[in-house]
């Protein structure tokens, strides 16, 4: 808990007027590409000319997606931010404005709201967006967060597209996030039976996946050296569920089957050495945990050298296979196991 | 409670898949200017060109901005369409894509998802308006819906351009929703102290108040009707919260002040019987009530006419002044009184 944390002045305060003044002092009213920002019934942008309007938006309520417990409210904006930006960027987009909706419980003040839009305002940096428009209202016993993303695509990629004989990619590493989650609940646990009054626990063993859990990011830059290289995949979508549940979601749209190979997923060494610590098995994480993030595509085979040398991030997983050949994992062992 | 109400379908045995795909079968994947509605990571648009993008998203939430004792599901699901594209339609503009998120907690079943639904269903057949994506999360203690709207309008119109010597108008009625939400009110605590098991009071004698606080319209037609007599306002808003700080905000961001009549401010008969049953100032509702969606609008005086003879649904209540001026009303006795 930081020392902005420990003045409380309550919302009620200076109004919901105050405060929303105080969050569009942050931002630009007349940003790149926009005519009007915060301020009005809504916010008017500039012509969206020469490429397809994307949007996106998602709703995240306290004690089910997020815990501010463990959770600092300047890295919950980061997040959110992050978060979606990603399905943008996921459908080969650049995000460009972002809408906030917050409900916020009586618990919530004038200090946390401020480290909230600072995270925002970091995420807005971070990914090139900015803050057009929202609304603040009370809520009762939970908060709740809704952001709502604008972006454009010259050539939008759904989760349609893959053909049989590409190959399956993803960046960076798979199970971290949830893996940091696991920690994170861990933690809390023995604080609420501790009877300390601050949670403040050691987590520097645990750096990397609670840093993936806490404050993920989006990959943006897969889609630039996309975008530099000259290829499309041909499907792509984020790990933001599981990595099972995206891949099947891909295929069934695709109307195709795949193979993928366990020895070839990604694993950070400190997702595998948490894993161990929390005595659960890898797979836990790496195949059914969420919100890493990352990003899922599919490539023709003759793109993916072309890639590799742009972008050094990714590995190929498996293989696109004719519908009929259902959806497969060949685990490390050598069997073949069905992934549902 | 209807028929289908009394069916309860936890949402669990279905799946939020499930779920998903009931909501999508009843709406347009590919609607027009609409390439790829729900279902991907994003929503993709057609190209809106020649015209400004419009934008605007609210958040309500279950206890504190509806209530589920006395708002069937289809109502709540109407209203939210209602006032989202209230805001598109104050800025002068076209709503033409809707997007919806749901936290729900686990009081809510299938079938009042589906409820809600056809309400929006019928929402968006009364706009024009095209459901484009959304997102279904779970809530622990209450449920909260996030609207966000998409439009464009040729000629954006702010809340900032009142020029003093311009007239002050407003279209229907004043007062009645907030003096509905009274009766429905009045009505939940018989309800709680009576030991009934059903909801079911007698309002006929307030169907009016009491179907402008649950199923309010949106003012569409008047933005049609200035269209077809080519008249673009000098300033526009909804009358989404009261009159007063509404007319407030409008004067401040337009640098006016303005003086109002109380004479002239529209109020339904039935809003007048009622206040009068509730033993409330007709003012509490009139000038302080809000959610009547109607639109507060200033037109340079030459305006007026050419525009009556267009739409009949409005009057003029006042006249901007310059900023010194202060904003103020003459009451029905002669007096003036600073509205703040």
């Amino acid at each position: 808990m930081s020392k902005t944390e420990q003045t409380f002045t309550p919302i009620e305060k200076i109004g919901r007027k105050g405060l929303i003044q105080k969050i569009a002092e942050k931002f630009d009213r007349h940003g790149e590409g926009m005519v009007y920002g915060i301020g009005d019934d809504a916010a008017v942008l500039g012509q969206l000319s020469g490429s397809h309007p994307l949007i996106s938006t998602e709703i995240y309520s306290e004690g089910v997606d997020f815990d501010l417990t463990y959770t600092p409210w300047q890295h919950l904006g980061l997040k959110v931010v992050s978060m979606a930006v990603s399905d943008i960027i996921a459908m080969n987009g650049k995000p460009k404005f972002l809408f906030l909706n917050l409900s916020l419980t009586n618990k919530v003040s004038v200090e946390m709201v401020e480290l909230f839009y600072s995270g925002v305002k970091h995420g807005c940096d971070l990914y090139g967006v900015q803050l057009a428009g929202g609304d603040l209202g009370a809520a009762h016993k939970a908060s709740t967060v809704a952001v709502t993303v604008v972006g454009t695509a010259d050539t939008p990629v759904y989760r349609s597209g893959a053909k049989a004989g590409d190959a399956i990619c993803v960046t960076g590493d798979l199970g971290a996030a949830s893996c940091g989650l696991m920690v994170l609940l861990r933690e809390k646990r023995h604080f609420e039976t501790s009877g300390q009054l601050v949670f403040e626990p050691d987590l520097t063993p645990f750096e990397y996946v609670v840093r993936k859990q806490l404050v993920p990011e989006a990959r943006a830059d897969c889609i630039d050296a996309m975008k530099i290289a000259g290829i499309v995949p041909t499907s792509m979508s984020d790990v933001s569920k599981s990595l099972v549940s995206t891949l099947v979601e891909m295929m069934e749209s695709s109307k195709s089957g795949c193979r993928i190979y366990e020895a070839a997923l990604p694993v950070h060494p400190e997702t595998r050495q948490t894993a161990d610590d929390l005595e659960k098995d890898i797979d836990t994480f790496v195949l059914y945990g969420g919100e890493d993030f990352e990003l899922l595509f599919t490539l023709p085979e003759k793109d993916v050298k072309a890639f590799a040398e742009q972008f050094k991030d990714f590995v190929v997983i498996g293989k696109v296979e004719p519908q009929a050949h259902g959806i497969k994992m060949q685990t490390a062992e050598g069997h073949e196991m069905t992934l549902t």
